[in-house]
């Protein structure tokens, strides 16, 4: 029989142990390296302590927010799916994503746009005093810089990390450049709807105390 | 307004033209490269090209696998997820993650193991002839290797990518050592639930003829 530890809680707590020189001299805080720790928890991968990038303001922004219940909109379900809807309810928060939504297909064949846009332009007003999280798609983020500009949207949090060699990088930049509210995102062409995820769920762990059950799963 | 590609279809063919150069020279079949290359696609990250790692025998066994409606079974909901259910549907197979159920965690706590072993275990003889795809769990692969070794169960193939810093390069350093059967994996700590979702819709893409709609939301 194969020697191996089975305890999630104690693989974690190890993870975390391993990942922490990674961030030291970074001038974080506490909150900020646990943000920055499940990005790397989260791909296997250190560089992400050199390509998270985060406006000043955007651990505490999303901290708040999530303590007065804000809601979570995704742009694809692998993060919704990613993303402890148990400690989101917990405080009041619920995920959402539509962009498989048959009306959102039908939206964006007529106006012939990605269902990517479709389904954050279908959001609008529904975005002011919440969280974006993006994970996938650059024409979502970009989506949602257009509604803060041209139609005076306001969420709390953008969390913007689409992945990939075309565009990807290009609308992480434009948030860094014209977001104008807080934002984490991750530099270049790396991202991905577990690192999006894993940014939400650290915000979550910050603030709820989590059960062994929570542990156990912790992307349920 | 800004501009960028919105077209999905073109995002893709250009970010496989950019990833196809970090694959020259590895002496790879077209259908592995499309293996790799999906790999680098889902996590922004050209480095899979060196870390990516199959029997031999993979990606013929997963086509064949697929082509004959072979069922897919997941650690996790996100792998679930990732996976094109439209495109497996095509080809008569189907995907399945119980980690989540409520026997699961009954068994997981009357037997003292985490739930993803518990999944793995319960599902014992129906992983024959059919494919494993691991995203998360090391206990998950552990546990699969063992129902190899010690009950004689024999999936087509094991996609096995779990991602992290304990416990996740040692089980898939495993799975290279120990499989009685094809296998994909990804060496070291980097992995996750969308690498493991890109292999095998890097399989199904090749089987099945990708409408517009497939392309507009791969991972839907």
């Amino acid at each position: 029989m194969m020697e191996y530890v089975k305890q999630p809680k104690e693989i974690e707590d190890k993870s975390m142990k391993i990942i922490r020189p990674y961030l030291e001299g970074m001038d974080l805080s506490e909150e900020e390296i646990a943000v920055y720790s499940r990005t790397i928890h989260a791909s296997g991968d250190v560089e992400y302590a050199k390509l998270v990038t985060t406006s000043q303001d955007a651990v505490a922004a999303g901290l708040n927010a999530l303590k007065n219940g804000a809601d979570i909109y995704c742009d694809v379900e692998m993060v919704r799916t990613g993303i402890n809807k148990k400690a989101l309810a917990q405080l009041g928060g619920e995920v959402f994503c539509q962009v498989s939504a048959p009306e959102i297909a039908e939206a964006a064949k007529a106006e012939g746009i990605t269902r990517s846009i479709a389904a954050m332009r279908a959001y609008g007003k529904r975005l002011d005093g919440n969280i974006v999280a993006i994970g996938n798609a650059p024409t979502a983020l970009y989506e949602v810089l257009r509604l803060c500009s041209e139609e005076n949207i306001r969420p709390v949090l953008i969390v913007g990390i689409p992945v990939g060699f075309v565009g990807a990088a290009e609308s992480k930049e434009a948030l860094v450049e014209q977001a104008p509210v807080p934002f984490v995102t991750v530099r270049g062409n790396k991202g991905g709807s577990p690192i999006a995820a894993s940014v939400i769920n650290a915000l979550l762990y910050l603030l709820v105390q989590r059960t062994q059950m929570l542990y156990i799963e912790p992307n349920k």
